[in-house]
């Protein structure tokens, strides 16, 4: 295992955090690879509760990826099952006899289907996931479930992230006041072997499941689809969206009905903060970047090129020197392969712009940018000139902490 | 300024060059940024030389990179002038000026059209480069041409760089016995606003440009298209082939002639000979990895899964760490957008098959493969299981070293 690894400098406290009727939470330490500590969280869900959910696109997926994927196909849950220290990543046969093992075992004492239980891994690839010391702790697990359990559960699914990540929103629909709260996991992979990125995020509202997807898919591609930390996209990385409807609003339809702009307006920020979360502890993070890329051909090609900056290991390591580098974020969007002309482009960092139109602005004073370098906060700002495409990504910096913490001996 | 930069642990000497006939290089210290050392090396050809060029595919080239491309179109070259510690990269309307400033100093020398001379800039990006300070040198220059002078061209070319790269072949074209000599500068971007990779070869063999170009081409593909440091594309890159025909070999009309086959063979071998030195000179490199991938849909998208691999940040910080953390393997594998099947996929490294299937192998033994990882050559295998495309890429570690290099204070 790793050595212990200091909170994130970027870390933030915990919000305070509510209730979500029609969901109660529990945690237990499983023993599944970690000691002294909760490595094993349970999420119940009253009946009829509607579920979204966005998966890793890798194509070397978790069983547990597969699992989930199937279940959301009958846009139902009834439990979540989450386990840390073992991802269930490259395991063959085992790795799929593990899944129906841990889901059979929830689903017995949620007293429903096993294909209404959703399961999460996060850990260890390669090894087989001992599904039986799951199957032991279910009844203490079952015992501990409690509706206020949101807390612990942000902690239990923690690999080694260096804090528990949360937040809550509340809203309306119609008249009816509804909540949004939910918790997340991850900064890269972050040690040996260990993957990756998960959200669970639950509401109160009454939504069916179809629209609940589409508020999900509209929320995730400028949030946790807009952040990067080294590049390497995790073999588990799952965003799950439950709704319980125990608020009871009015019923909706769609997902454009007008009685859902400011729910969906509040999914999406409560999205792009538990994202944000997730980069504010990268591995090794000192900094944060923001990256606002304006002027492209498309909004997919803007985001692209937003990308290549944040993932250019020479940009990431300038900022992590504070190096107001600008000749890197030009190579950088020169590189993306998207449309990008030399003599059209401009670069701003904290707000003042460096290059205007291929060449570096006349009579240019360092003095401002050079202290927003010394911020934990940097904002790049990149405008193609060419169309009306934009996006933002949001990043971090590339230091010595990385290294450390993912070339560690781990056999 | 960087600090000094240690040698690299996976440095190889300078061969013993040769000279080839209808070449004559120079260089001296013209002070473009660089003090006490060579930074202005030229290269004089006989009338008739012919030439085949491969560029940046960055859509930020450097203004040297225009030029040499317009040049290209003659496919006729006298003479070659690269400067180093300024890439005149995005530098506008006056990064143009100085392209026609220093070609025109040197055709005046070599008593030829500008178009038959050739530019490569490397170094600072953004900065206007001081092309009278070429123009001053160029007598001096001019005066230190000589057929012995590739040493010192190597050196003079260099930015960061921490040792000079060339190598040599002979051949036979027909009964002709013909040379091919090259040199090779880069190491990704090395220090900040550092950039880039320049080849320089030149043959006595008797060559039209077009067969020429095709011969280039082909051998690039599979050498310096198949590098990767860091990911990062630079604005500058440059690989230029020269022909004198000094030789006198038979006249060759295409480049599938069977009399090119020993040639043909002789370039790729030079040309992935220096672009596994650019890669041994790798920002703080200890470590070189060649990463072969079968069984993949094309030998375009097995080159994409290998580029995913060599560039993955988790597995590069691994190899750094001794760490045969074949793991991130997969992931990277996974997240690289190309066809591949978790449950067909296999992986070894250092020839010991760890993975197989889907699964890790029964009983794997992982004595040899932890034995492997401490050497400075490490061999990673990866089997796809679906069809028969093939490739293979070069590259380095991710290290300490990397961020020294690339997050100290530029301004």
């Amino acid at each position: 295992m790793a050595k212990a690894i200091p909170t994130s400098p970027l870390a933030r406290p915990l919000p305070e955090l509510t209730e979500i009727a029609g969901v109660k939470l529990g945690s237990v330490a499983a023993g599944i690879r970690y000691t002294g500590r909760d490595d094993l969280m349970m999420m119940e869900f009253t009946p009829g509760t509607t579920v979204a959910g966005v998966f890793t696109r890798n194509k070397c997926p978790a069983a547990p990826i597969d699992w989930s994927k199937a279940a959301l196909a009958q846009g139902k849950a009834r439990a979540l099952l989450v386990n840390s220290g073992n991802a269930n990543v490259f395991t063959g046969r085992a790795g799929v006899l593990a899944t129906q093992v841990s889901a059979a075992a929830a689903a017995r004492f949620t007293q429903c289907a096993a294909t209404d239980v959703f399961l999460a891994s996060t850990g260890v690839i390669g090894e087989k996931l001992p599904a039986e010391k799951i199957v032991d702790a279910m009844p203490k697990l079952y015992e501990s479930l409690r509706e206020d359990g949101w807390s612990a559960a942000a902690r239990a699914i923690m690999t080694t992230d260096t804090f528990p990540k949360a937040a809550v929103r509340e809203v309306r629909i119609g008249d009816t006041t509804v909540k949004l709260q939910g918790i997340a996991k991850g900064s890269g992979m972050i040690a040996p072997d260990m993957a990756t990125m998960l959200g669970f995020v639950a509401t109160d509202a009454a939504l069916p499941n179809d629209v609940l997807q589409t508020l999900l898919h509209r929320g995730i591609e400028t949030s946790f689809n807009a952040i990067t930390v080294d590049s390497d996209t995790s073999t588990s990385d799952m965003v799950l969206l439950f709704a319980t409807g125990k608020a009871g609003n009015p019923q909706v339809a769609h997902a454009d009905d007008p009685a859902l702009s400011e729910f969906a307006a509040a999914l999406h920020d409560l999205l792009r903060e538990l994202a944000i979360l997730v980069v504010r502890d990268g591995e090794g993070a000192t900094k944060m970047m923001t990256i606002r890329v304006t002027g492209g051909t498309s909004d997919e090609s803007a985001k692209k090129i937003a990308l290549a900056v944040g993932n250019s290991p020479l940009v990431k390591t300038a900022i992590a020197g504070e190096d107001a580098n600008w000749g890197r974020i030009v190579m950088a969007v020169g590189k993306s392969g998207e449309a990008a002309n030399r003599d059209t482009l401009s670069v701003a960092i904290g707000g003042t712009w460096i290059a205007r139109m291929g060449a570096v602005v006349e009579g240019y004073d360092e003095a401002p940018v050079v202290a927003h370098m010394k911020e934990d906060e940097i904002d790049i700002q990149i405008d193609l000139g060419l169309a009306n495409g934009h996006a933002t990504i949001w990043t971090c910096d590339l230091t010595h902490g990385y290294i450390d913490i993912n070339g560690s001996y781990r056999s």
